[in-house]
């Protein structure tokens, strides 16, 4: 209903609403399988509806269409707020995960680190760390401010302490149940980001006292965009190089105090600015710190993979373990990136539903007559444009094809972490090299899957918002808010370009291992890495396979038109750095390269799921037969776009794209249009998730979306409409 | 300086200042010369530097970083101030056109309509028009609502009213002089943007009074994103159906009182309410309106086209000279496409202006050593990767390429609508024909070229701003509220998709008359239409000219290619039309033709104004060798970018993507990187312009961004650091 009474509403000149309506009745998908795969299981599904619920429904944590008028410090108050709220989830949820409600003092228990509760798990983080992924998709500062604390301050010290010391910092001080202290990441300074291995702060070793000194020697050296550090955090963990006699042993992690945990002043020698305004996620108070002689115990250096003993002689010893000690450095970041990618898949299914709802409601232009002018016919429904069908559809197939990926990949995560802790506890070495292969492998993927999908995300809410024409614009239909909190997913743990470029090269080794040495591990790389197997690599080399994707009952040769790409691709590039052995020149291959091996493993993580209907659960035929057609459509849709490369490399011949490709593509996009609306219902969204009335469930876009801007911005009643600077106004006209 | 002084500053990690007067010592280029040939000529050179000292001197006008602070009531009301300021500075520009500051009364006069000064002109107008077009780089939201009253309002005046009409609102009024008066354009309804022609709001003739009746018939016809309406306008003009005697007319216009002028109270029948939270541009009050009712007199309707004759007898006629009606109707719009053209080239500027200042100052990664490990060398600055070249050379490529488009079209509009104006006033039927086919090649290639280079625009800000890193993400660098002020150009007088298919259509119809019928008219379209002329499509039929872009030295060639491509997309864009006569299935290669044309127009405009000297200003060699590497490089870049399309077509081999191309493309980058500095600094724009810390002039990029980010968050000095809402973080750490 429109607040505006003076209107007749019972002849409104469209009905959206009735468009939504009906395409929900003809379509015969089954939303309900469909949500289940998406979901990953059933389990995991109930347990996304019932988060859903729970964070909608209360009113600390819900967030409606005033939420885009807040200003920068609204926004951080409000923020905090949210975040003492979640940590009473926190606990309620770790006692749901231990299915302990006996114990009142459970959360006390554990911090006191009583022997009746064994330690901490990751299981005991399960239901919370999910809740956190949801809350990313209607409120992502907050997730980000709590993320900042327990992902990469916790996750710094999980992947580089002692057990000893995960216990205390976690456990005994709380930090890990959002007790005693709140920490912060102090990585990158304002003169290095990416490159981590020549940060400036450093951590001077003394040895009369066993303490180590932290400073900010230069301007550059200032820690620079640190989350909470600006307000909320007590505690930070500090990347320094670590000096000894004057020897510089390379970047390691410190725990740093910064502020008294109850009065919050800072501590001596701590100097913290905030950073200020953002391009969004301005919920989060991100700040700058610097160093001067703050002296730290020797304990608070994490020291899982270096130590340093000092027998009071002047006999200082250090000792490093070099397989691992890299590699943990950023393991902190690993945990981001792969959040990233099922942000990636929530972010988009956010978009896409408001998009296709607003797509098949709003009218535009009655058809043509025969001399090109409109007809007296009622107006038409963008979806039912072509181009308007191209802008939509493979939007929505493309988070369809993220969910799997970013499923999977959370699960090998979480795998090949607590293999990682448990070998290097156990201190065997031939499993150690084992997992961490398993562990490079996870960074060439998360690195791709991250870069890619953060960048084709930040595409489709761009392409999206113009698609809703100027509704897109208003900042009440979320677009506007979205973007800007989105992009800086393509910046942040890793750059983009860096992580297109790092995992690249890895490839590239691979390729070489692979070509040149039949070198190939195929219970190691078999599954990510299948394009790399010396016996396909041969069969593309002596054009045994060739791309074809002619016959639509082939579903792997959908996938199988990537691996050869990625192939033909490395080979090209072989032969090129061959002759100018300058591997910079071919950076701008190398980012496509990473991005057609996402593009690979999105097809296939989807392929192997909706094959196999104990793992997709859709039973259904015609639900499956339109799930296959958006995976056919994914990869068409991508052909057509980088056609480029696929004609350069002679993949295809100039007359398949516009003989073969398009009209795939076009022909898929119809067929799946039909049931775009119920592919769009099947993400299950509420509408105070999406927050953005023209996508509201109901379909009545002009009604919700009149009615969010009049609540947000109600008329004066006096004054008749008199702005409160009208003075400024009348005396510019009235001026002699 | 920095404010922090705790920090030894003597000896800091990077000098990126060092790095950037270093490319100034070396570059040859004449820089004098080339800002010359942007500006257009050394008259417009002069003026343009005049004005931004004045616009970046006055205490008003004057934008810092404080202003990415603001919260929308303070942009709005700032906005206003400075809005009541330009209004004593138009007086001062309107004295300085005519030369005459002996009448002190002026103004005064021009509004007396006092027959001792000739008639406003439009001359009379180009020092403000330029000065409002600068604003629009450092201030959008200020000249856009600016150019609500001046550019839609009056120039719909101007396009649809008689010449007493025009004199009586715009001069007597006063609103040309932004006295009086304060308009706005209400043509877009919540339900109808780019279909004017369907729009709802009704006038109703009333015989008995010789009024008209206005009213918003339902939710749907609410009059939707009206600049100004919320706060400022006094008057609109209404695009409402034409009702007369119960017969529909279609769309015409009609100035609407919507407040008092001296009290600002709505009228009555006049509701009105605030749009509320934009993307960007949160400084212009866009509001809704619904009209309960409202009578106006019969001289309200703007009546140059159509005329309305009541004799009282129930009599009523109805005139309209259709020729001119329709396109009348949207050539308020024209003026702001126009615009949007320059508005491309001056964003563009700013924003590689920047970018190329960081991507020389700031370094990352030291290079590697053979086995892969970084060195100890120094790190190597950005701009010196060729993967950052190919993001960075190519947009300033670009931006450059945009300029003398920007400016030719700006002239042909004005010159055309001259021409318009007399002939419409001298009912020279002959002459009408003529003009309203100039007309129309206007509105096609300002469509286009508003579609293109608002898209490339918006694509170069995203891109530029990831080349900056987490710092292209603090607010004030400019990225951020940049960005989002930008994009509505892609949706706004005339959807970037809606006008790309409009122009292309229109190119389709011209290329259908030149191949079959032979129609081409050389004096009307060899200029901006060439590769139509049936003599060039019969060669390329013939493939009597080929795409070939060996020969450096032969610079049409670069252009040529795109000519060529344009015929053949045509041919099989008919082809296809053939065999399905379906339009909107080829609405994606539509949608290219369009961009195709701008990129044509963009080479072959540069290339006239570069090779004539006396239009070029350029007369240095080296200059202009360097100039003509900027054309090939676009030509190039572009090709590879759309190589889909150019191998799709045939007009290149598979091989020569990667063996001519593309060798050619990263030869062109590096040699136009040596001078990228000088080029950046070409564009003239002084810091508080670029309002971007890290891309000042000096090129001490941490000190200035360090010191405008500390100015705009200065450090508490008492309470050291402790948030205003720290008991919310307090009492959740130590909570029971």
């Amino acid at each position: 209903m429109t607040k505006i009474s003076s209107n007749d509403q019972t002849n409104p000149v469209f009905n959206p609403a009735k468009f939504i309506q009906k395409e929900r009745t003809t379509s015969k998908l089954k939303i309900d399988q469909i949500n289940t795969f998406l979901e990953s299981t059933p389990e995991r599904r109930d347990l996304t509806h019932r988060l859903i619920r729970e964070i909608t429904n209360d009113r600390v944590l819900e967030t409606d269409t005033s939420y885009y008028d807040l200003n920068k410090s609204q926004q951080r108050e409000i923020t905090a707020n949210k975040i003492a709220r979640l940590a009473l989830y926190m606990e309620h949820d770790i006692k749901t995960a231990r299915n302990n409600f006996e114990n009142k003092n459970l959360i006390q228990d554990l911090q006191k680190n009583n022997g009746n509760e064994p330690l901490l798990q990751s299981s005991d983080f399960t239901i919370f760390d999910k809740r956190l992924s949801l809350i990313a998709n209607i409120d992502p500062q907050l997730s980000t401010r709590v993320g900042v604390h327990l992902g990469l301050f916790g996750n710094c010290i999980k992947g580089n302490g002692t057990d000893e010391q995960i216990t205390y910092w976690l456990q005994e001080r709380g930090a890990a149940m959002m007790r005693g202290i709140y920490g912060c990441f102090a990585m990158t300074e304002l003169g290095h980001g990416s490159n981590v291995g020549q940060l400036q702060t450093t951590a001077i070793f003394n040895e009369s006292n066993n303490t180590f000194t932290i400073n900010t020697p230069n301007l550059t050296a200032t820690k620079w965009w640190i989350g909470g550090a600006a307000h909320s955090a007590t505690h930070s963990v500090v990347y320094a190089r670590l000096i000894i006699k004057g020897k510089d042993y390379g970047v390691k992690t410190f725990v740093v105090p910064l502020r008294n945990t109850k009065t919050f002043q800072l501590e001596t020698g701590v100097v913290i600015g905030d950073i200020g305004a953002k391009m969004g996620r301005d919920g989060i108070d991100n700040g700058w710190i610097q160093f001067n002689d703050v002296v730290i115990p020797k304990e608070n250096m994490l020291c899982r993979f270096i130590q340093v003993t000092n027998n009071g002689n002047g006999d200082v010893k250090v000792k490093v373990q070099p397989q691992l000690d890299q590699i943990s450095g950023y393991s902190a970041l690993l945990s981001g990136r792969v959040n990233m990618v099922m942000d990636s898949f929530r972010f988009g299914a956010k978009f896409a539903t408001i998009a296709t709802r607003y797509a098949v409601g709003r009218q535009q232009f009655a058809p043509q007559t025969k001399d090109g002018k409109n007809s007296n016919q009622e107006e038409v429904q963008l979806i039912n444009y072509p181009l308007h069908q191209y802008r939509i559809i493979p939007q929505l197939a493309l988070v369809y094809l993220i969910s799997p990926v970013a499923f999977k990949l959370m699960d090998t995560y979480y795998k090949t972490l607590d293999e990682l802790y448990h070998v290097s506890t156990a201190k065997d070495n031939d499993a150690l090299v084992i997992v961490s292969a398993k562990l490079k492998n996870l960074f060439i993927s998360s690195a791709s899957l991250k870069a890619t999908n953060t960048w084709f995300v930040a595409q489709l809410i761009d392409e999206l918002r113009q698609t809703c024409g100027g509704h897109g614009y208003s900042q009440y239909n979320a677009f506007g808010k979205g973007y800007n909190d989105w992009v800086v997913q393509c910046t942040w743990e890793g750059d983009n370009t860096v992580l297109s470029l790092t995992s690249a090269k890895s490839i590239l080794k691979k390729f070489g291992d692979a070509a040149q040495k039949g070198k190939f591990d195929s219970n190691l790389d078999g599954d990510e890495f299948g394009y790399l197997d010396p016996s396909f690599i041969a069969e593309v080399y002596t054009n045994q396979v060739t791309a074809d994707i002619n016959d639509d009952s082939d579903l792997e040769s959908f996938i199988q038109v990537w691996a050869i790409l990625l192939v033909k691709s490395l080979v090209h590039i072989g032969k090129v750095l061959k002759k100018n052995n300058d591997i910079n020149s071919l950076s701008k291959l190398l980012v496509q390269i990473s991005r057609f091996h996402a593009i690979y493993l999105m097809l296939k993580t989807f392929h192997e799921k909706l094959e196999n209907e104990k793992e997709s659960y859709i039973t259904d035929d015609n639900t499956k037969a339109t799930m296959w057609n958006i995976f056919r459509l994914f990869s068409v849709y991508y052909i057509d776009k980088y056609s480029g490369e696929f004609l350069q490399l002679k993949l295809f011949k100039a007359d398949d794209i516009s003989n073969v490709i398009q009209p795939k593509l076009f022909k898929l996009m119809a067929l799946i249009r039909t049931d775009c609306i119920a592919l769009s219902d099947a993400f299950e969204l509420p509408d105070n998730m999406l927050n953005a009335p023209i996508g509201f469930f109901d379909g009545d876009i002009y009604h919700n979306y009149f009615n969010e801007v009049v609540k947000n911005n109600p008329q004066e009643t006096n004054g008749a409409g008199i702005p409160p600077y009208y003075m400024a106004l009348t005396s510019m006209l009235s001026r002699e």
